[in-house]
């Protein structure tokens, strides 16, 4: 297996697919659509949609149905990030070397382009019978996983449990943990799952693929509180230990950087452990998780 | 038919379900579930909701299925309030005679508990099948229904032509309805078009349903500005005169003051008579229109 090229394929297809998600009509929101676009075919890894793809693909389940509702995991991730740009959020001004959306369109269109993408995933999902063959007991299910995921159970409540440290002299590494269970790992979770449930994957693999994906999403932002230290600015986008001089707490701050180096390599093959169910057919996987936890961005 | 008691009673029912919706709990983020709380639970006229649950009244349906539904709709609606209340938005700190939601709980949480109320409802809608006898397709119909009426072709389009109507220095009476059709409008059509779905509408009931709630939605929104000039500050709980001296085009900026009266008038007609297909069960319907439409707050 030709690892980049699969990967390459699987961004392609999300990138296509993500083009046609607000595709900018002339109405008289024009505007919207422009700083959703914006905002969604801005690049980046593409780590949900391929976790829903490549685990599907691993399945032996239709392609065509991963990339509907992993798009739409997308555009909850990429609303997110718009959100968490905001002068009342982070304050950031570059995201992924570019103006962020609130400095290209100003913070109003900015909020509602967030509010739109965010929409945009369940009318995407809620639209799948007209486009994909998944029938809609499995379409509930999905979107039921999906917005337990996004929501005050999850991601959201992440960004609030986020803010709250910032106020903190002190957090331990399980509270810090429970964050990022929540802030981005729920959504990264609900990323594979659905891959599964699309996939038609039994119970036994679906344990699997979720222990997997909790174990992955924890080890992704370990890497990325080690790479905001070590990193380099150019490759990151943004500037080195900016998260740390924001008194944002971090994997590096809390655990220090040796015992967060072993934190990744633990989480690492607890990743990878579960995989073994799938054989040979957990290649990708496999090497997905070492290219995130190896990247240099 | 006591028309006031049975109002009472929807709304009475739908309170008593928002409160379940963001229960404060003991968690990292309670302050989260808090600030939705707090938005969720300022009263308000529940108009959307109620219109779930009278139409599918009107039509038999289940009403528990109706509820949660309704409900739905209205954290949706709360959210859009709590957005536009922002500083980067309206800017307003005054809404139902409280302090708006970021007043009280700050920007960042304010924002997040939109974002939250945005996604309960999708939460609540895909677990419908553990809480309602409503099917999957008809489920994953009425989330179809309710996200493009919520998203950048209906709600969240409509706040964004009212930003940019804002920087121009004119706007017709067309711009200004198809400005409110997406910003109010298409909530309300949505509310009344799931009730009538959960109801089991037929096509030429579902058509007539729609009829009456496009002209009931612009005939609120109608009556809201007028208001705006004509109502007491007291009623109101914000300024007599807010939107038109933050340079809001409204119906009577556009039209005048009397004109407005007149497409009231026109509005409210068009909205009843679509009712008459139903006969005497439209009895609250008819009422209801009457009492938005001759409202004083």
């Amino acid at each position: 297996m030709d690892f980049e090229k699969k990967l390459n394929g699987y961004i392609s297809s999300v990138n296509e697919f993500l083009k046609g998600c607000a595709a900018v009509s002339e109405t008289a929101q024009k505007v919207l659509f422009e700083a959703m676009n914006y905002s969604l075919t801005a690049g980046g890894k593409r780590i949900r949609p391929v976790l829903t793809l490549s685990v599907c693909d691993m399945l032996g389940g239709d392609m065509k149905d991963a990339l509907l509702f992993g798009c739409a995991i997308e555009c909850i991730h990429t609303y997110s990030l718009i959100h968490d740009d905001l002068p009342c959020m982070d304050n950031d001004s570059l995201r992924r070397g570019r103006p962020t959306c609130h400095i290209a369109y100003g913070e109003a269109n900015a909020l509602l382009a967030g509010d739109g993408l965010l929409n945009t995933a369940f009318e995407l999902m809620s639209d799948s019978s007209r486009y994909s063959s998944v029938d809609f007991e499995k379409a509930v299910n999905i979107i039921q996983i999906v917005s337990s995921a996004s929501g005050k159970y999850g991601m959201i409540g992440g960004q609030v449990i986020d803010l709250e440290s910032e106020n903190k002299d002190d957090i331990s590494a399980d509270e810090l943990i429970n964050m990022h269970r929540l802030k981005t790992g729920a959504i990264i979770r609900a990323a594979a799952l659905v891959g599964a449930v699309i996939g038609g994957a039994d119970s036994v693999q679906t344990e699997k693929i979720i222990e997997f994906s909790e174990n992955l999403g924890l080890a992704f932002q370990v890497k990325d509180d080690i790479l905001d230290v070590l990193g380099s600015e150019e490759l990151l986008g943004k500037p080195i230990g900016s998260d740390m001089e924001s008194g944002k707490r971090t994997f590096v701050s809390v655990l220090g950087l040796e015992k967060s180096k072993e934190t990744l390599k633990r989480l690492t093959e607890e990743a990878k452990k579960p995989l073994e169910t799938f054989g040979e057919r957990a290649e990708f996987l496999l090497e997905f998780t070492d290219y995130l936890t190896e990247r240099q961005n």
